[in-house]
């Protein structure tokens, strides 16, 4: 089918294969009129780009992207805006073993069991080169979120057995494991050093904390909005694990320690005391803090001796060689990021055509 | 928006308040010459109405579906299949208060802030009773599925702090808990007794487990098949967690214990020798069983005093009266299922369009 | 495939069969805060009822509608609108014969080969007692559009050979035929007395007019409004044609002919000083009068001898016995007028975020 | 709103300016295993190629097409195919002036209602040029049908006054504007270059017969075979009409005239006598050739003065300078023929699972 498309009126259409001609997204319903320029969206590129620090494939890609269309004069135009990222730094060579057999942890398998046969090289269109698509997207829909004064943080919670213990938010951007505890990035670091040793890979959380939303956004049923926050986080390859506030902990809780109290706060609004919910009532967003978390699986190339079977159903050893992150969540940090911005941005599109009062706002027809 | 709709090739459109007329679905697409009566969808049904036990609302309600069009002769005929539950129990008065306030932990506040104003009778559009259409079309997804010789099993996996510790599948449907286990079963009902005379509630997980589901459903970006069931499971209210596999935990794995290892099986298919997966690489399953789980909150409707605010803005102290369950999870397993498969439903029918050898298979041209 | 469900913000799914248990549609994503009631679907649906001159039907059907859900205090809620007609003169013997051949110019074989077997009674869903649904959905559409000045004229532009000559609104009900022309409907009703006492029957056309509508609706490439029409048109069974301002005669026209010069009017604004566009140009609306056509194809059941085949093969004679309008004409201009309001809703809803400005209007962070 | 997509399991997204970097095109759902090329495509964007012939603008452009994705060893991948045509002839300074007022039967004018402002270099979105996408995407498509037996002629039926009176499939590419008739094609040559030296254009019909079509495809209320090609065809910029079959002529038929009888051929199988249904009954293909025709407004484009207003909503008078085709309907035919293979794509993979045993055939589980 086709399933390179997210979104309903803030739609991204992704597409590229790792050693393909490039990777690319059509990004269409962006409203006309923001500003936009390539600086925008590099940016982002910028924090997902390999090549960063020793815990980073050593490839280097430029990952420079280039907008096609859907920009004049510095401003959306409100057609399709074309981003493409040429790929630089192929070496086919390096994957040509793998075409034989299945990797355990990727999708070789199961990409042959779909198709019949796959782009084997550098893991094709399950690569990690992939979400360069949905960042470059990311990138417009976090602009259009800012200008309406919503931002959105998002950090390396956790790193195999190491978690946060303080939250500094420009350390976020001070250490290369994208870690808001310096304490923590040391240790995290130390960590990975010894996976590496090991020719292992390790796991870990990423957190989102979204600022300045509205209420009111998402519906109440199939389109809620953590519905639609589960399905972008779930869609970025490694995701085994999504809970918003709360999350899985909600199980052993009780209503009296789980219900946030309504209170009024001292400009006359309502707001909530606490925040067990994440900022999602009824699947709608409620005025506070957004708040989620997902759990990203080890790296599954690693160096170590794995067992496996090759096309020909023979049972095979295999140690996976190449340039592999040893972790993948500090890059995958702007990969959740960017979905939680085309999210929202969606949403708040979405949520415009509620109420006959907001109709009457835009037609004013005396 | 119109967010009532679920799935694509195999889509169904809910409708229907707590104290409206009735609850209804639509299903589209199913396809032509599905053996169906009313049977089959009221089985389903009878599995989540209220009444059963005493940690489940003493309401009476009858939930009788009635079939309304799509199935001619005992057969599906392709068109859409109308379901229509009538609401019988309605005691309107028993929710005239809570139109002035914002319950905690409920979608009034949400609902106001979205639409402006809203049906406040037991919750109209965000009460559980709007899962009956889930339910309804859930069934009709499974019996599709069970003609394939794929089969669901859900249950409850731990309600408070009590975890099952044994699986019998038989058991799952001899205690009003539905857990596969007798003894963590007398454990939770005590713990929901004593939950109960605190005028308080619990939480609890729900896990699933698919079997016979070929390899190769759900598509590689944004329609993983993962993606599809975190947003499915988001979708029911109460749902705060959702994990595939070693879910939240594969944080702190390595990829060497996170890895599954390829191997040969004696009929010379190719399977895996563990399943931390979940049953899907890639987002593609992987031809193991699927298994996930997901975390409910504790129903949010305690008779405990609790603090909020009204409509003005004012801060009182409340306790919700009226027939509440003191645990969301039982009556949620089978609304779990349904989701299930309707996911699977469609990306059964999905995936059939994925290779040319497929295409020729139904298109022969001689 | 589910191919029940019309629009992408304002959305119907229709259901039904003729000789099921009824017809009916869900109304998703129309805008919390519009005041409806049973009345203003009813008064659309009588315009389609039959039995309401001897040009149409003698079956007498009461087609009552029943709103299920969405609408508290007499308002919808911004939740899904359930509608439902109950079929009540079902004589399923009429139409027993049916089964065993197929009748031409209908669906009765393609039904076959799509879906293998087909609910023969009525000619189940293909029968124009589907449009029920469309009628309901596109009278709360019209609703919607009312409020904001927007108003749909249509009519019967002509019958067999009879078009006609002059345009008087008024008159538009005052003839069974909805003809805006007393004389001409008055030649119409000989000529289909004619085609009655010949065992046979009519096409003609219907011409819609719409007032009200501002420039900027619709989108520049694949959903243009005139592109989202036609589709609405042709999704009426028996609709052969359909054009737009000066339509299938742009033909043989010339650029200096067909193009309309823009003027600026009185009161500044600009307009354009004819109108052979229709009303679209780039697939947008221009701010002047929408207007189409369609062209409806004669009613294939005639009493009259015909050639067919039954299931076997066998090719037979035929008279096709029963209760059929000569002319399917007259009741299909609610129809048509119906699928436009649906059209228009939707595009004015997809329209509010096309621009920054717009969504600055609602979203007022300070 | 995102509109720059079309179908729904075989889905185009399209982008791309006149002015801009370049045009193109993602198609995703494509089934793996199709054998494709860039020559495949080359081939169909030659046709729509300008400077080909005196009616055609002199403007040279190569719209060279390069395969981005979703191509592996000659194969598709079942991944989207991503295909970029540079443009490389851009005059900037031949636009500048049309920025400062609105062109007559242009979308200049709608695009500043719709989104505040506009590229306004080549008609910029709404330039002729984004049809290249289209046809990159059709030629997929059409590789496909060829591959299951079904092909596709598409012809100029008529241009202004000359309507073919023969037809030779062969000479169809023998002449500049291919027409199937050598005589009219002479004709209408004539006629053309009347029109020209007048500074003025023609309108003219394209029609298109579908040849090996299945019987079943589309379905049966909003996705009606002929409703999807009736959005498909006025999706192209100019078309103003669109017939099925006897298209507006059954206006004036009557039921015996109109109706197609079924008969029985030698090898036993059933088809029509006539073809007065274009081959579609009830929305869904019967077996018999698929026949439609669409009208085509002249080019708005003409060098003959005009009247217009400007955007200070001053009236001026302009003449339109530039390289302009004083015919769009040759170069349309290709497009028609694309977007008719886009939408029999999509229904075939759509009719695959509408049955029962068309799923047993693709799942055979023993």
């Amino acid at each position: 089918m086709a399933g390179s498309s997210f979104g309903t009126i803030f739609k991204i259409t992704t597409w590229g294969e790792s050693h393909g001609a490039g990777i690319g997204v059509v990004v269409d319903g962006c409203p006309a009129g923001l500003s936009l320029c390539e600086q925008d969206i590099q940016a982002y590129l910028n924090r997902r780009k390999p090549g960063q620090n020793r815990f980073s494939t050593p490839r280097k890609e430029d990952d420079t992207v280039e907008i096609l269309s859907g920009v004049f004069e510095g401003k959306t135009t409100g057609t399709p805006i074309s981003l493409l990222v040429r790929n630089t730094s192929q070496r086919s060579k390096d994957y040509s073993e793998i075409s034989s057999y299945y990797r355990p942890g990727h999708a070789d398998y199961t990409f042959d069991a779909k198709y019949g046969f796959r782009d084997y090289r550098g893991g094709g269109r399950s690569s990690g080169r992939e979400t360069i698509g949905r960042v470059a997207g990311g990138a417009i829909a976090a602009k259009l979120l800012k200008e309406l004064g919503i931002t959105i943080s998002t950090y390396t919670l956790s790193i195999g057995p190491v978690t946060i213990s303080s939250y500094d938010e420009e350390e976020i951007y001070n250490n290369p494991l994208y870690m808001p505890d310096a304490m923590a990035a040391k240790l995290a670091s130390d960590y990975l050093n010894q996976c590496m040793e090991e020719k292992n890979s390790s796991g870990g959380r990423i957190e989102c904390v979204v600022k300045g939303l509205p209420a009111g956004l998402g519906d109440p049923v199939f389109e809620k909005l953590d519905a639609n926050l589960a399905k972008a986080m779930f869609s970025i390859g490694a995701v085994k694990g999504f809970e918003i506030g709360d999350g899985m902990s909600v199980a052993s809780a009780t209503g009296l320690s789980n219900n946030d109290a309504f209170i009024k706060l001292e400009d006359g609004s309502i707001a909530k005391s606490t925040n067990h919910a994440g900022g999602i009532l009824g699947g709608i967003s409620d005025g506070s803090e957004l708040v989620f978390r997902t759990a990203i699986k080890p790296t599954p190339s690693i160096a170590a001796l794995q067992n496996t079977v090759n096309k020909s159903g023979e049972e095979i050893e295999i140690s996976i060689k190449g340039r592999h992150d040893p972790i993948i969540v500090p890059r995958a940090v702007v990969v959740v990021e960017s979905m939680t911005a085309l999210v929202l941005a969606d949403a708040l599109l979405l949520n415009m055509t509620s109420r006959m009062d907001h109709i009457h706002k835009i037609y004013d027809f005396k």
